[in-house]
């Protein structure tokens, strides 16, 4: 008998239909003795209809403590849904705002953080054996206000409520089978991955493969909870993120992720001297600008190329504060190539495997993929390459490590 | 400057643009120094929404907590809004849930008592200048779950912080101008009353004419919280429901009120003997059946007729439970009169008055309107009569008293 958190996703619970569903999926894990807790998002396009009646009625700018308390209520009517639908199956259950099931949060509204969960009330239920399905998303802070957690913040409930609880397992159900080694639109032998560890899914999730928000990840990594991705309409085992693989040496690379309309900007022969970098990266934050990749060449006569990317939506804002920053950094002229795209290898197994940043370049040089910049990291090796051949250069990675070939 | 607690019901709140009109309203009043708490409903049909789903996904049964867990995420959206757009027009204010408020009711899901209402928070955000925006209809349990008041919730919460805040005036808003001496439609020459008292009040309520809620009223009675009934989309002051009326024996009827489509039944020749009346009617309300009128005439022979009058919509049952029990009580048959109305007349005056009732029956004889049964209590005289002489009976009361003047 395990203890397991068991969180859904919106389009898991966007009508009456799909929670009578899901509540029937939780009813069979509660009727084979495991304790459940059920974490839920709201339901289907219900948080898009509240924050656009919230711009309506504050001219664009909702006060934040009043959008939180507007955004919470899309959780609670999903709970209570599903807390009704598992009664009327006989099961046992409750449902629990975040503020019932003890989540405190920082004072932070609209992207607040989790100081603390007390698992009492939590542990209370769960002995008397009911169902606690709890709002995702959401918790109170000292003050007694709601507070919402921001993108990916039900996620994340679930996850810090498995750490608190030390629950088996924190499966997150998508519509998706599970992390796949690439997207399966681009690469139709891109293979369902069985298990991946905390890192290798960090990696994939900033790279745009993004079953699972980052932050979950790096809670579940802190903490050391199993998680579990899988779907919500397959009975199918997902793919398990988890510490440590056994066997971890054999499996070079565990996917591809890639993202596209990327833009390259380049501030050229910028002063080589301390502080240029602080400046420019400071303008682009202030912008509220997220930068991706970041590359600085030495060149000659002590002045150096300053290059990053951005999302292709964010390249015209950028371009002007270069722009605007061009002269006090000493450089020549600002390029922008819009038409850019990020692939990326990722896997633990590089660390122990000296050929794969070497069999990666082969493989795209032989497939006619010209490499603009390259990044690495300990479990990562990425390339900008044009956007029109991200596909191929994609298909051809895959193809390099063998990812179609199960472990 | 005054304390004023102000409530809208849901078709004042309807959608983001009646918000914003109910906003700027409010706002006229803070500009003018007044504190201003403001109790909300749901907007508009969103409470019959919620039960749909509640219904759906539970076969119809849904669990009561979690009902109220559902119900009450409606009055949530709708004062987060409205605080969104007081701050959008310049205003300081805050929204707050029933139990952000302080407002502790009783276990009784779907239809809580409010045990206590802690003013604590509340007096110092007026302090502060805030204005404050709390959810009708809701409180929690000391146990910290969510209830609801049952109907007429919204107005019982404006009516109760007004009590417990002291309060100078409960402003009660509707879609109409106050209360009328009858139904305009009824009766096109009835006229807006400018005061009545509580009593009066509570008795055209149950009546039908049912602006205000009767345990609303009697809260307002019991704490003296003057209660001002007046129209959203007016300047117009409304009605004044007031404890007593300077000159209030100049009026000797406020009102008319009615109710069509009863059903008079009647059971004949029961045993005159003690319980019999209490068997019939603990039958009746096990059946959840709510009896109106109760008529019992004496006969010959220790044989009594038992009569009473019901909804049109509850007959078929309160038949079934008669004819159940006829034997039992010793009755030789029911009857069923399933096109009565009633209709009475309510008036503090009539107290000081003897020739009320002669009045009244003398008119109804003149216009031909012939009177099945009377029942009286100190401040209405009502009589039963054929469904469809309703509106000529209205109008001749409304005229033989004169209402249509001005007082």
């Amino acid at each position: 008998m395990a203890l397991k958190v068991m969180k859904f996703g919106g389009s898991s619970v966007a009508d009456v239909e799909k929670i009578r569903n899901v509540a029937r999926r939780v009813a069979r894990e509660y009727d084979a003795g495991h304790d459940c807790v059920v974490v839920v998002s709201a339901m289907g396009k219900t948080t898009d209809h509240l924050v656009s009646m919230a711009d309506e009625v504050s001219g664009g700018n909702p006060h934040p403590r009043e959008l939180d308390m507007l955004l919470s209520t899309g959780e609670q009517v999903t709970i209570a849904l599903m807390a009704m639908a598992l009664e009327n199956m006989g099961k046992s259950a409750i449902s629990l705002t975040g503020r019932q099931v003890g989540i405190v949060t920082d004072f932070v509204h609209s992207k607040a953080r989790i100081r603390e969960i007390s698992t009492e009330r939590l542990s209370q239920l769960l002995g008397e054996r009911k169902v606690c399905i709890v709002a995702g998303f959401q918790g109170s802070t000292e003050n007694d206000d709601i507070t919402t957690l921001g993108r990916g913040g039900s996620d994340l409930t679930a996850v810090a409520i498995a750490a608190a609880l030390k629950a088996d397992v924190c499966e997150i159900y998508t519509d998706v089978l599970g992390v796949f080694t690439t997207d399966p639109r681009v690469v139709p032998g891109a293979r369902k991955i069985d298990q991946i560890t905390f890192d290798e899914m960090l990696e994939l999730a900033t790279q745009g493969a993004g079953v699972l928000h980052n932050r979950s990840v790096e809670c579940a990594k802190n903490y050391n909870v199993t998680l579990h991705v899988r779907s919500t309409f397959s009975e199918e085992p997902g793919t398990l993120v988890v510490k440590e693989i056994e066997n971890m040496e054999d499996i070079v690379i565990s996917g591809v992720a890639f993202r596209r309309s990327e833009a390259k900007i380049t501030i050229r022969n910028v002063n080589d001297e301390p502080g240029v970098a602080a400046k420019l990266f400071t303008a682009l934050a202030k912008k509220h600008i997220q930068v991706d990749m970041i590359i600085q060449n030495e060149t000659l006569n002590q002045r150096n190329d300053i290059g990053f990317t951005v999302s292709g939506a964010d390249s015209a804002k950028a371009l002007e504060v270069c722009e605007a920053l061009k002269a006090e950094l000493g450089g020549s002229e600002v390029v922008c190539d819009r038409n850019v795209a990020k692939v990326s290898a990722v896997g633990v197994g590089m660390q122990t495997h000296v050929d794969v940043a070497a069999t990666m370049f082969r493989a795209l040089s032989e497939a006619g993929v010209n490499i603009l910049s390259i990044t690495t990291s300990e479990i990562k090796i990425t390339v900008l390459i044009a956007e029109e051949q991200v596909d191929r250069a994609v298909q051809t990675i895959h193809d390099a490590f063998e990812l179609s070939k199960t472990a």
